[in-house]
């Protein structure tokens, strides 16, 4: 994203280099790993081949899903991020991937290898499912990143070349539809940003005003699962299919910042609110039902069905970060913190070659070997446990696109102020100093921020995490309290000046508001940004975890380098033949034990296991 | 059911004849409202004419889902029941619905009015939802109680033809496959018993067998689905889709008895354990899972996405009814008591024209207008509400033909003894007496049971509910308390004996096994065998649902015919940016009030209401 209106401008991927740590090995992690397993998987199941055998003119078998295509575009804004980041390992795969994708292109501009061939469904015979304009909208992302990164014009004009081709087939007076599933605004006005060309942010505008009128057929998802139940501009939540929403209000949140529409930004705050009021999991993952992959009622939050897809995790964070541009409100900043450790780290596995497409709060019981097809890849994206490919493989590529680019939403800039907005280890380079981020957080709450070549003048604004009460803040010969939830002002920096910022990180007991039923009587620990949870492999030998429940009054400690909490053991006598019962029927013995707790995107790395976020307090 | 063994004989329906009360009532409800209503929609969207068509040789487009046949069939067996107790009205509708059916076999007995034809896709060409041999089950159900009502042998020719079709081209040797909807099963077995074909029995074994080893096609529900993963007897716990969960055991379980095959029914009571234990909600519903209807893991059961589906509850009904008769043991027919007046009972609407499809125990935010289709029913079963159609329509009928055979779930013989099942007013003539029962149960607790024409040396078994600590069991002369959760008896009843039974129908507080995770800290009401719930609407003035807890330490009392609890509401504050919070941060003001309480089976018949069973406590 690269603004040109509102409160912070985003500094360009290859101005932003993270050193190490936490985000900085997970970057690493990306390009050694997650990348090419990627690649190879989307090679191995012929989804990159459909382009290539689209090129040859001859009638094919197209593999995959609809939205295969996707895939591919999102593994090339991926490396293509890498290259402006100065990773280079993969730059003839990503000329390979162009090529082959490119190849496929019809001289109108089209490009989908599923339909519109003589052999093939007709264009825009389905928008329900087809997802062709939600595939045309993350070519146009991946070839906006690859013209930064490289500077390289190929694959922009192809952009342009199938951009034109929407603009002319969907405006006013045209095709009067819009896609099932939102994409196309995102990479239209991206692609407005790196052309300067106004008919692609006018073509967003269309579309995102044509939604809600009902042009989508009815499904028994009802008309919210597409967002097509009411205008953008007129709903006051989140609704339905949770990728589709937050990548509707993510393309809308950038054509209300461009056009200075400030209605339809002030609708998406208020969607904003209420959907992280009341439709978000203590983790940031958004989206409670497995059926529709959708956001449910109010406070329809049940850890043990949480879906929390990893991609709307990734989708809640494009929302925010827009909204942060757009307003320069800390609150955007704090919700892609918790959502980046909480939901993006927690997909892949340590390895990189496995992801969660759910991330549930609460697994009742050990993974079991999920359905596999005859390619050996998993059928249903719900399925427990991290996997190693998806016939629904929309969330490791896009992890890997979010791991790629994660350096530009460390640090952002307004005239005469720097803006660090979060605490990752790197440097930076704005337009008025040089900011190195020193600092092993979350480990430590110590983060070192050095400022280097300032333009005399340059403030530093230091977002302070709505959970950090207590944080410090010291400048030479100067140590403040700032409060908690927005930033501290460090006024007229001096060039080579160091300030200090420590956040508390001791570990907190969290409650849910009543109204989340399904977690009453129970308590999460977090500490800092990050959840934690407890994993059976933490237990005593034996214990269920479904017999255990925090003290009474116990508060979390930190001893070790871990969380530990003080749990008791209330063992269930014999299943009763019904589990319900009067009241006065309970005295169980209870088995005291002190359990260390794992960090939540650390849980399922030691083996089968169980996990809750939520833990029962005893005697409730 | 006629079992030809087990411990229990049940009566024909024609010997079972409801005067009056809570189902003599839902009787009369079923033949003057719900059976014209279903035949008349099934008549309006043109699935009785998919045989007219089908008879004509002409090419037509047929209407309805995969499983249309089924729910004429149904209605044709609810007709039938209706007419074996008596009722005549819809004598000349069955006729021609009969005929319309019949007009359209094959004549090899094949028949389903959506395969086989040649523009049609071909016969057992989709086992996953072709629904083929569940309709043909469907049909075998109907033709019997049709022959039994009245003697007639059109139809049960017909279902010989076809079961004969069926046993020919599935057994061992022909095609390897079971459908994907377990039914044909239960089709067989009571086909077998009214002709005395031993073929039909060995068939239904046949195909219980079959299942679990993996002839259905792979999907992304897993194999579990259509129960496919398990040998039935291999199997501890129902899972999958619910329906078609317990049709199959319900099946298993005739099989099991009229072969002598103990493994297999040891096999079906430990499930029938294990699903009551861990699997069932309060009200007896079964299912948890909206997106595949199907039976969540051990202690998944939110009430606000609880399923329930009411097809579930009457194919619960079938199962707990086999195992009843098979073994004598009184849980089951505690567990038919609670599903009948609790999912079965609250399906209908009063006025008999509107059904719930699925049976929530929480009711989130009053109801919207669901998704209708161009025929104007409702497109997904899930939807809210009582509606009066929908697209996949099982429910309406399953539910008529329940009803109208509700009579021979009410008392059973055995060898010198009369058990009372179910506290229904009503007439029924056993072999060895006349038995009436008068009774406004669940009104009241008392139970007059009134023996005549007694054959000397006969007792009456009457089964004392396990919630009924307390019951009083008087005879000329003698008072007794019996245990609850067993079979009381009576021995040696003289002629004209009356027997009185007083159940205690104080209001009671049940909580939930721990591991239902869902509703830790809530309490729900019941009294006698109703689950009673708060409705909005009994609220006072401009309190919302979710602001209502139970006092502490609240003890339901009854008043005025109906239950209060002393309730508070804790107003929430406006919502906070963000729902979870330091434990300390609560101190809100309580105000008391005093609620009254609905019957479940009853709500929602007041207007727009929001609605819970579990009912949180204040203070957890």
């Amino acid at each position: 994203v690269a603004f040109r209106t509102g409160t912070f401008r985003p500094l360009a991927v290859s101005d932003a280099r993270l050193t190490e740590g936490f985000w900085g090995d997970r970057q690493d992690l990306n390009d050694t790993a997650i990348i090419p397993h990627a690649a190879e998987w989307m090679t191995k199941l012929d989804w990159v081949r459909n382009f290539e055998d689209a090129a040859s003119g001859l009638p094919y078998s197209h593999r995959g899903r609809e939205f295969a295509d996707s895939e591919v575009y999102k593994i090339i804004e991926a490396i293509s991020w890498e290259i402006a980041r100065g990773r280079t390992d993969h730059a003839d795969l990503l000329d390979r991937l162009i090529s082959s994708v490119l190849a496929a292109q019809e001289p109108d501009g089209y490009l989908h290898t599923l339909f519109g061939r003589a052999w093939q469904r007709p264009r825009y015979s389905d928008f329900q499912w087809g997802h062709e304009l939600y595939c045309f909208g993350h070519f146009l992302q991946a070839a906006v990143a690859h013209h930064r990164a490289t500077g390289d014009e190929r694959m922009l004009r192809g952009a342009r070349a199938l951009a034109d081709h929407v603009c002319v087939m969907f405006a006013p007076g045209g095709l009067d539809r819009v896609c099932g599933h939102a994409e196309i605004e995102l990479g239209l006005a991206e692609l407005w940003r790196e052309t300067g060309d106004r008919r692609y942010l006018d073509q967003a505008s269309v579309f995102i005003e044509r939604r809600g009128t009902g042009t989508i057929p009815l499904h028994e998802f009802g008309r919210a699962f597409w967002q097509d139940d009411l205008k953008v501009r007129d709903a006051d939540v989140l609704r339905g299919h949770a990728v589709r929403a937050l990548y509707l209000a993510a393309g809308a949140a950038d054509v209300a910042a461009e056009t200075g529409d400030d209605e339809l930004r002030s609708a998406l705050e208020r969607q904003w609110r209420q959907t992280v009021a009341r439709r978000t999991y203590l983790t940031g993952g958004m989206g409670s039902h497995h059926m529709d992959e959708a956001f449910g009622e109010d406070f329809v939050l049940p850890p043990d069905r949480s879906y929390c897809e990893t991609c709307a995790g990734v989708a809640s964070v494009m929302f925010s970060w827009r909204l942060l541009l757009a307003t320069g409100e800390a609150k955007y900043a704090d919700l892609i913190e918790r959502t980046l450790f909480n939901v993006v780290a927690t997909s892949p596995s340590n390895d990189g070659h496995a992801f969660f497409y759910a991330n549930t709060l609460h697994q009742r019981v050990t993974h079991s070997l999920p359905s596999l097809n005859e390619d050996g890849v998993v059928i249903r994206g719900g399925a427990a446990g991290r996997q190693a490919w998806f016939e629904v493989s929309c969330c490791p590529p896009n992890v890997a696109r979010t791991l790629a680019s994660l350096g530009a939403y460390v640090v952002t800039e307004s005239d005469h102020a720097i803006q660090i907005q979060q605490f990752v280890a790197g440097v930076f380079q704005t337009s008025s100093a040089t900011v190195r981020i020193s600092t092993d957080y979350p480990r430590s709450g110590t983060v070192e921020i050095e400022v280097d070549a300032v333009t005399p003048g340059t403030a530093v604004h230091i977002r302070i995490p709505a959970w950090a009460d207590g944080a410090r803040l010291r400048r030479t010969g100067d140590e403040t309290a700032p409060p908690a939830g927005d930033y501290a002002l460090v006024a007229d920096v001096q060039d080579g000046e160091r300030i200090t910022l420590v956040l508390p990180m001791q570990p907190r007991l969290s409650r849910a508001d009543d109204r989340v039923d399904a977690v009453r009587g129970s308590l999460a620990v977090e500490r800092g940004p990050e959840v934690l949870a407890l994993e059976s492999v933490d237990l005593p030998e034996g214990w269920p975890l479904d017999e255990v429940a925090l003290a009474s009054g116990a508060a979390p400690v930190e001893r070790d380098g871990s969380v530990w909490v003080d749990v008791v053991r209330l063992p269930q006598t014999d299943d009763a033949d019904w589990p319900y019962a009067r009241p006065e029927t309970t005295a169980a013995t209870r088995v005291p034990a002190s359990v260390s707790l794992v960090r939540y995107h650390d849980w399922a790395e030691r083996g089968p296991s169980t996990m809750r976020v939520w833990i029962p307090v005893s005697g409730t």
